[in-house]
Order: structure tokens, then sequence, then C-alpha cells
């Protein structure tokens, strides 16, 4: 069967948001969450827009989608985000019990499998490495131009 | 010299906020920030009250002290806590770049410590246990209620 809606295509949807951020000169990390094959959050990081350190696009997705549910659980959801989330963000998922996280490019120096590899609830599963090259591409041309 | 604004001056602040949570039928968490010498932002834990497992106290304290600063980095200032920061919130610590972070109770089943004893900044001092026996309660005495 023909599955249109697979981790790529959401993942497309997440890396769509990590454009906008990178148009408003964020650092270019973007979310979706899904739940039930439909998008019920998007969102990009706004660090530098909001002045705020805990605007990364995965916690803002997290209490957009808990907001429309209704409730804080997040256990039939999944998240895509283009970035190995950090250990903040890795925190926060882990309190949400979300079903799943499908990450893009994994993060050496700040994700959290290295730090805070426990941070994740014990039965959320983890997919790293989803349209990795695009999603790296993309961080490192940023950092590039800010130099 | 007598020192009115001392640890415990600041921790009874964020205990204060802890007790606002409690009354509200939240896990009683407070925070305060202070920078010299002054507190510039009080929260509580809202978790429940929101639905959002992000409202933390210690993640609203850091969101509205770098809004009332108009800059996200809070080099300058002190976290007090009540409880041993989670992962999520030590991770939102550790972008801040906080200089120091003051806590009541440890926590060790949620605590930073032992699941991302690197999440800090550096350059972030770190000192537990003040006003631990109160604090410890406060919590105790509303998980036994909740059973």
């Amino acid at each position: 069967m023909i599955e249109p809606f697979n981790d790529e295509y959401f993942m497309k949807k997440a890396f769509a948001e990590a454009l906008q951020a990178y148009d408003k000169g964020e650092v270019p990390v973007g979310a979706v969450v899904v739940a039930n094959g439909k998008i019920i959050a998007r969102a990009h990081n706004l660090t530098e827009t909001l002045n705020d350190v805990t605007a990364h696009a995965e916690m803002q997705a997290i209490t957009a989608a808990a907001n429309l549910l209704g409730g804080k659980y997040l256990n039939d959801c999944v998240l895509y985000v283009t970035l190995e989330p950090c250990v903040m963000c890795a925190g926060a998922l882990g309190w949400s019990q979300i079903g799943k996280v499908v990450f893009g490019a994994h993060d050496e120096k700040r994700g959290f499998k290295k730090y805070a590899a426990q941070a994740l609830h014990p039965k959320t599963e983890v997919q790293g490495g989803v349209l990795e090259t695009e999603c790296r591409e993309l961080m490192q041309d940023f950092f590039r131009k800010k130099r």
C-alpha cells in the first residue's frame, strides 16, 4: 500500500517550520506534532524573537498540542523535529510521555542522547536520522552565514 | 554585618510561591529569580492549571526574568527553587547561563543531578538543601493527601 503520510512526509513539514525560523535569523529548528495521522501542532525556534531560551520548537509544539488535546499527556502523539532534542526539550518530552520522537539531524554537541540519555519516558520510541542530510545542512548553512 | 537578604530569605519567598501552588492542587514547587539583591520574577508550578508539562515554576521564572531584563541570558541572576530542578528545567537553566541555582529539597527520583548532571552551564554555581526540611515536608504532605 502506498503510504503518503510517512515519516519523511511529516519531517518535511517540520523542515518547512525550520525554514521559517531560518528566515527570521533564528537557529533553524522546526517541529510538528502528529496525532492519528494529522498535524495538531507546528512550531519553530523563536528564542531570539522572544528573548527566551525556553522557546525551542519542541517546547512550543508540546504546549500547543496539549492545549489542543485538552490534556497534558501526549501518549498517542509523534513529535517530528529537525534536530535531535536538547536536554531541556527531552525532559519536557519525558514529562509529556509522548509516544514517539522522530528527529532529523543528530546533535553530538547539545543533543540529549549524550547528556540525558534517560530523559524520555521508558515507553517512548525514538528514531533519528530522517532527512538527516537536509536538516543538518540547513543548520550548517545558518551557522556559516553567522560567522 | 547583618545580612537580611540571604539564601534563606529568598528561599522563603520561593516557598511562599510553592504554597500558592499547593493551594491550587498543584505539586507544590515555587521559584524566584534574584538580580542585584532584588526579586525580578516569581512563579509556581501550574502544570495542572495550564494542562502543560512545561509550566514548571523554574520555566516560568526564567521566561519572566528574561522578559524583564530584555535579554535571554541570566548570568547575573540567582534562581531559588524549593525542589531540585528536573532535567527539563536544568536544561533551560543551562541555556540561560544563570549565575547560580539554589534549591531546597533534593529530588532523588526526578532531579537533574542523577539524570543530567552536566545540564547546567559549567560556570553556574549550585547549592542544595536550603530550607530542605520545610520544602521536603510540603511535598510529602501534598502527595500524602493525594493518595
